[in-house]
């Protein structure tokens, strides 16, 4: 597997082995003492150690900050800030999956910024602005799924009541990412399932999304087309470099696309992640063939092209064909087709519906969503 | 027809009439002497002469500087440079096609950096850096073809030798687009079809350029579409809004995505240009069908995908297929089949041949190109 780089929106450096390329990133710049900021569970695995070994073998200093684990909460955030002041750091890399690169962020952000993390938050009235400079810090994923490595921002919840807050902001981008799929080998088949559907889920959802942005749309179909070639081969056969490349490259492309927007399955994913503390990417797995019924009388033709793109052919080249592709890749990748296999009951059903509703995603859903809509498509999904 | 505005790669507003948001993108930053650089038929044009008065009405005050002509060289640039420091601008707005947009970019570098515009011709061994400042610029295309607006260089000639140098850095990045298709409504037919064809050719050879990079693969087909339903459009109905609109959305997509690599039909037309002086959109639009023969054997899977996206059928979902819809795309908005139609003559062949070989464009064509190559692709075209 060759090694790429593309400026595009972020330095992206793409392939096997770019990881070793990390190390010039920094060191051309003059910083010898980046802070690793990473998973606790991740600390205690090989992928982890070999890359700070890495780093230690090309000249850096690297020191570690483990304190992630679960849905981030500000508390990791400002252990984090006082990890980086006391080990003297003067940069910083985010080694790990969405939640690692999501406190990366936060955490840079509250460096040279003041006040508190949610004084931030994007949207609110009376934010404070993100002005003020943000260390010089590296993205290097080791998940195939939410792109957070090309993303602006942030998704913190407050520890105590654990409403998700999002902080944004273009200048939290990462300087450059190091998108190296030899990281995500380990990943054990569930969690390349989980996050690879959410992967998908981002490009599908963007390219649905209501508003004209030919540049997503034509970002989020190639992310479709090769999720569609790998992301099987990817779980069931976890060493095919190949595979993992095309899911870690459809991840960044899901991100990126989805500055258009998302839609119904995330909304009701977020809340099956509140009610029922399913995984993110567990949760539009699951949902995403139910939650997508409800939109393809709005645009047909976007789920033909969707269906082009993944291979079907002759009447399967259809709204309908193309729900059915998504449930058969659900059931060939381990996921179940319904919440019961997830053993979320439906007693949970009117929490669900409350939370849905006020989520952000559903907006630039192509249909408008109401408590009805919701309420059929988790009855469906029951 | 809707207003957008996207962030990637750089900030872009879309959609008529986005051209009025230019002045608050000035105002709300303390600009108020921005040199508008464009070209001098542009100049006498009610479409600039509109533009100046619309922002003297926003209460600023436009320097002019509409010094360009041609294609673009050296001396254009140190009069640009002359402007905008006798009239103590501010800022930049660089306004209308290809050549003003180039040339606004290069006065841009001269503004704080010393020495000879060509000193920091990229790739030359020891040019200088591109490392200070650049001044705040935004740009707004009046052609729907080279998509420089995007772009992160700028070609100029030498004055004497007229060979074309090519200044490249991502700080010449505009810090804003304004796509406004209402810009391009007075642009005659001839003019629609050859820059149409320029942002196909991007697109086309883009995508069949070597080298790995999804990205641009799925802007590049996109873009493909938009042209396939929107140039014949564009150039019959020159005031139909929304396929203006799709060509300088498809004209952006093209530039964006030819950091991939463009090929064998660039590699041609650059030599029209150099022997027979062709506009290069033309010369592009008269070699492709020929041109592209050559890579049919190399990648026909990639031709199967765009025969599919300009929504071809049946067996015409083939290399052949696509290949004979490019020629009767041309024959619709009369582009010649042949270069006899294009008055050059045979005579030229070894001129021609000489110039494309030494191109910059075909290394990163799919199939590599040798002086037989060219000399087979001129004689088909002959």
């Amino acid at each position: 597997m060759s090694q790429y780089r593309y400026n595009f929106p972020t330095e992206i450096h793409y392939g096997a082995g770019v990881r070793k390329k990390a190390i010039e990133n920094l060191k051309s710049r003059g910083f010898k003492r980046p802070l690793v900021v990473t998973d606790k569970g991740l600390a205690e695995l090989p992928v982890l150690k070999d890359f700070v070994q890495l780093l230690q073998d090309g000249g850096l200093e690297p020191q570690l900050f483990a304190g992630i684990w679960g849905n981030p909460v500000k508390s990791q955030v400002t252990a984090g800030v006082e990890a980086y002041r006391k080990s003297r750091a003067d940069s910083m890399i985010g080694f790990g999956g969405g939640a690692a690169l999501d406190v990366a962020k936060a955490i840079l952000l509250m460096i040279h910024h003041p006040g508190d993390l949610f004084d931030y938050e994007d949207d609110k009235p009376g934010a404070l602005p993100v002005d003020g400079e943000i260390p010089h810090w590296i993205a290097l994923p080791t998940t195939a799924g939410t792109g957070s490595e090309v993303g602006r921002s942030a998704v913190v919840s407050d520890d105590v009541t654990h409403i998700k807050k999002i902080i944004f902001s273009p200048r939290l981008l990462a300087k450059a990412v190091f998108a190296d799929p030899e990281l995500t080998l380990a990943l054990p088949a569930n969690v390349t399932a989980w996050t690879g559907m959410d992967a998908l889920t981002h490009c599908v959802e963007a390219f649905l999304a209501k508003g004209h942005h030919p540049i997503a749309d034509g970002i989020a179909l190639e992310g479709i087309r090769l999720s569609a070639g790998a992301l099987e081969k990817a779980v069931k056969d976890p060493g095919n470099l190949q595979a993992r490349g095309d899911m870690l490259m459809a991840s960044m492309m899901g991100a990126i696309a989805f500055q258009k927007g998302l839609g119904i399955t995330h909304s009701c994913a977020h809340a099956l992640s509140t009610v029922s503390d399913l995984h993110h990417g567990f949760a539009n797995a699951v949902m995403i063939d139910h939650a997508l019924a409800y939109n393809t009388q709005t645009v047909p033709e976007r789920f033909v092209r969707m269906a082009e793109v993944v291979g079907l052919q002759g009447t399967e080249r259809s709204p309908g064909g193309f729900l059915r592709w998504l449930s058969k890749l659900k059931a060939s990748i381990g996921v179940p087709a319904k919440l019961s296999g997830a053993k979320v009951t439906p007693d949970k059903l009117g929490k669900l519906v409350d939370i849905a509703v006020q989520d952000v995603c559903h907006p630039s859903n192509p249909r408008a969503c109401t408590r009805e809509t919701f309420e059929q498509v988790f009855q469906a999904a029951f």
